[in-house]
């Protein structure tokens, strides 16, 4: 792996999301050479997935080249690259085709991915929204039980297709109940001859006594409300026990059902096993109130990959503006150690929690205020827009919400790729 | 399958491309049942086909959901089905999942895919541009290959991943290479830091004597001289013998490639067979000068499904128009024929070629006039934007357009799919 010759500290950033990325560009001016290493060649805005896989964006409407984003950013070079594990003796990253990236400092920024709960056999049929290539799957499955419905003459059968569960209540799992029961009583419901796709069921199970857990009691409730007006069937303290192409099954119930969307729980990125060290359940890497490994100040993890202490003994929130602070924290934290001083611990400042339900409606969670419905969406969609990155982006995002709204079309309905369901 | 019992004729359509869509939207006030057949659920714009391979559109841009298309058009039903042959004694499609779709008035407008002149073993090392997972599969191997390419550290294979080999001198073959050089020298050209994109090959090979051969020669000679000064190989007279993860072999040369992209020829859909006739050299039915099989008024053809003659015995061009006026026609031919009628022949009005050479410059031959360069891109984008179908994409194109001409930029740079080659 031809490296930089410069003798300038050699940063090695693992992962182009929120906290990656914002670490690379806080590190612009720093007198480090960075390597960023990611195994696409792009950054997802993640926030927004769910309108892929609901066929309001494309794909590219919310990803932009990494390289494109660093081209100006003379100390830094962009790898595309799968992790194998890391070598912290040698301290360096080897990569799945035997590249060796070495480091002084390695920050560790890779995410997380949905897990399955030690069901792994269940992801076939109930896949999970991270990666694009994810979104374009569901929306295929999405799109092909309507079309399936449409010529199928078995009534049960025609049921099966025609009823989409969601599994967990995050903000994720609302977002596409919302997204789907607006696809199927607005956009899709003059499109058909035979079957009628407003008659379609949207199931939102979760296993706790409430949705959205991370807001506060008043505006769960609201969304709750809000989804059920809507028509989604929204069933809570139900956990489901098996995923199989028949449908779900909680116990002793079972609901048939021919599209199965998981958004009940993701797992850390298997950084703790690259590392050598214990990851807590759900897979993260502990780490001191510096984001560094104990034991090893040349090695950070931030975002979801790392187990951060906040408030009463809990963990920071797996949410964009979280894994940004800790990727501008671990910038700056690097550029301390390299002139030799000891950086001040991390605090994470909590701004807020966000979701939408559906197309004109949202809560909003500041803690002391609180906002709901239509304000509270106009306020999620200017954070959204004006997060994205690059103008473009932020340009066609709004030209296709402007256009979903005003229409009640949506553009992106393709069916890519095969046209079986599984 | 659940006839329509309205007791009117029934027509059914296969393919939504150009033709097929242009007959079902023609048969929208007449007194049929048109069931229109597909086997994917968008129509095509196949003329920008390229510019998502080459990252400037997204899928979606230039594909509209068929059924949205027909939702107010009540006589119309749309099915996704895939078609497996055609029962002509009994008047009956027959689809793959083994569905019989009843018709009065069959219109086969199935288009045409890539063709390998018998090496269909050339298909994995040098994919053909019909279809949107060609396109996404084509811009994966092009931009993978520079992502390869600046990890590499054996000069030949460095070199072989930056060398494009397009195969076929058409409008296709000229677009992408065009496309392909702008890619490598304008957008691409800062964002790697080991490799000089600006380096990379491009080799445009056609067995004729000329670019273009649809054109005049005078426009042949400009767009083989404007590539040339872009940087494309133009190779002329050379016929590939053979293809494979090397690259292309012509005879005795070889050049080594790691992507070749086959834009050489084309085969008509497996219509002759379905229909029990004879195709011609190119899989083509031949057709009366009322687009019907000789011997069966029931059954059209049209589009690069049919052979269809035009002036000095040669044959109506494979280009859109043509296919739109075939379909206009095909559907006031079934109106007659119901009233009892018999129609007059169809003839064929040739309004033009036209291909783009890159960012800015276009050929235009309206047969008297001809013109080329710049007011020939505008006219041709023009078109194309005219075209195109649906507001918002129109819209959306014509901002990508403006987009990546002011900042050279092209934003649908996505690797999506494996990250391997093959």
């Amino acid at each position: 792996m031809p490296a930089p010759a410069s003798g300038r500290p050699r940063v090695v950033i693992l992962g182009a999301g929120f906290g990656g990325l914002m670490a690379a560009k806080s590190l612009g001016r720093a007198p480090v050479d960075v390597t960023l290493i990611d195994r696409q060649n792009y950054h997802l805005f993640q926030p927004l997935l769910y309108q892929v896989a609901t066929a309001t964006l494309s794909p590219a409407d919310i990803a932009v080249p990494i390289r494109s984003t660093f081209r100006d950013q003379k100390n830094t070079r962009v790898l595309l690259g799968e992790v194998e594990t890391v070598d912290r003796a040698a301290r360096a990253v080897v990569l799945a085709d035997g590249r060796h990236v070495p480091y002084d400092y390695l920050l560790v920024a890779t995410g997380a991915r949905h897990a399955y709960f030690g069901h792994d056999e269940w992801e076939p049929f109930a896949p999970g929204l991270k990666k694009i290539d994810d979104a374009t799957e569901i929306r295929r499955r999405i799109l092909l039980a309507f079309e399936k419905a449409e010529t199928e003459t078995d009534p049960e059968a025609r049921r099966n297709l025609l009823t989409f569960v969601i599994v967990g209540g995050g903000p994720t799992g609302v977002e596409m109940a919302g997204a789907i029961i607006e696809l199927a009583r607005k956009t899709l419901v003059s499109d058909f001859r035979h079957i009628d796709p407003s008659s379609a069921r949207v199931l939102l199970i979760e296993a706790g006594p409430r949705l959205l857990p991370a807001f506060a009691e008043t505006l769960s409730a609201f969304a709750q409300a809000s989804l059920t007006r809507k028509g989604v069937e929204v069933k809570l303290g139900e956990a489901v026990t098996r995923c199989s192409a028949a449908g779900v099954e909680m116990g002793e119930t079972s609901i048939g059902a021919r599209t199965i969307i998981w958004a009940a729980g993701v797992e850390a990125s298997p950084a703790a096993k690259w590392l050598g060290v214990a990851g807590d359940r759900a897979g993260r890497v502990a780490v001191t109130d510096r984001l560094t490994l104990p034991g090893d100040d040349h090695v950070l993890a931030i975002g979801d990959t790392a187990a951060v202490t906040w408030r009463d003994g809990g963990l920071v929130p797996g949410i964009a503006p979280a894994a940004k602070q800790m990727g501008a924290y671990a910038a700056k934290a690097i550029r301390t150690r390299i002139k030799g001083g000891e950086p001040a611990p991390f605090r994470y400042r909590h701004q807020g929690n966000l979701a939408t339900i559906g197309r004109t409606s949202a809560i909003v969670d500041f803690g002391r205020i609180r906002i709901k419905g239509f304000l509270a969406w106009f306020i999620w969609g200017a954070a959204h827009i004006y997060f994205l990155i690059g103008f473009r982006n932020r340009l066609i995002v709004m030209l296709h919400w402007i256009w979903a709204y005003v229409t009640l079309r949506q553009g992106v309905r393709l069916i890519t790729g095969s046209t079986e369901l599984p």
